[in-house]
């Protein structure tokens, strides 16, 4: 949810006190050094759901395929039971899914950040009012 | 607050797995690509507070002046009325004080991660559930 306020009446260039401000809500799950659980693995478990492959999820976010690859291993490894299953393929991967374990990551951490928003309506409306418009 | 698990009978290296989960929770108020306020700044504030000067602020958090200089500047910049007021000072600055608007802001930012981490306890303890201990 972004929370916009007015824009001033006389636009100054691309000075950002023209922008509407935008509350963004971050969980991050570490491990360490590691973000076991964040916002950016959600994001790719997400897309990995939408397309159907780890490398087509990746192009979706303009992301490498290692990348992509790294990041879906890292959690897969910090996890008891896997996010995802993939099917055998060529050099860049057959086919991914999500299995029971991923769409749980993806649907309790959206809940997280809807109810820490809603949560905390009330103050995030105090701060941005500190804000100029 | 960090969520902690319990860590495994047998230690192995300086694997991750070893280590307690620890959930962060960070708020960043957004005015297009500008952090107007975030835990950075907040964290700052909190310095300026305790130290009584920006100078001193900077060193308690291993930052260089100009740096945290400029952070209160974009954060006042942002803002209606600033959060901190300066007295005159030698070229590193004197002494700095926060305003009651620098007060709210911290105080509503950390009501943010409390109540966030309080309304969403039951999502949390699930995520980390799924984590290996």
């Amino acid at each position: 949810m972004a929370t916009t306020l007015k824009t001033p009446e006389s636009a100054s260039g691309t000075d950002a006190a023209n922008l509407p401000a935008e509350v963004r809500f971050r969980m991050r799950v570490m491990k360490g050094e590691t973000i076991a659980i964040g916002p950016g693995k959600v994001s790719l478990l997400e897309a990995v759901r939408k397309h159907g492959s780890i490398s087509a999820a990746a192009r979706s976010l303009d992301m490498s395929y290692r990348r992509a690859w790294l990041l879906i291993d890292e959690l897969n490894r910090s996890l008891e039971s896997p996010a995802t299953i993939s099917e055998q393929g060529g050099q860049s991967g057959g086919g991914c899914v999500l299995t029971p374990v991923g769409e749980s990551i993806v649907r309790l951490y959206r809940d997280v950040e809807a109810r820490a928003q809603a949560a905390c309506a009330g103050q995030i409306e105090s701060l941005t009012r500190l804000l100029k418009p």
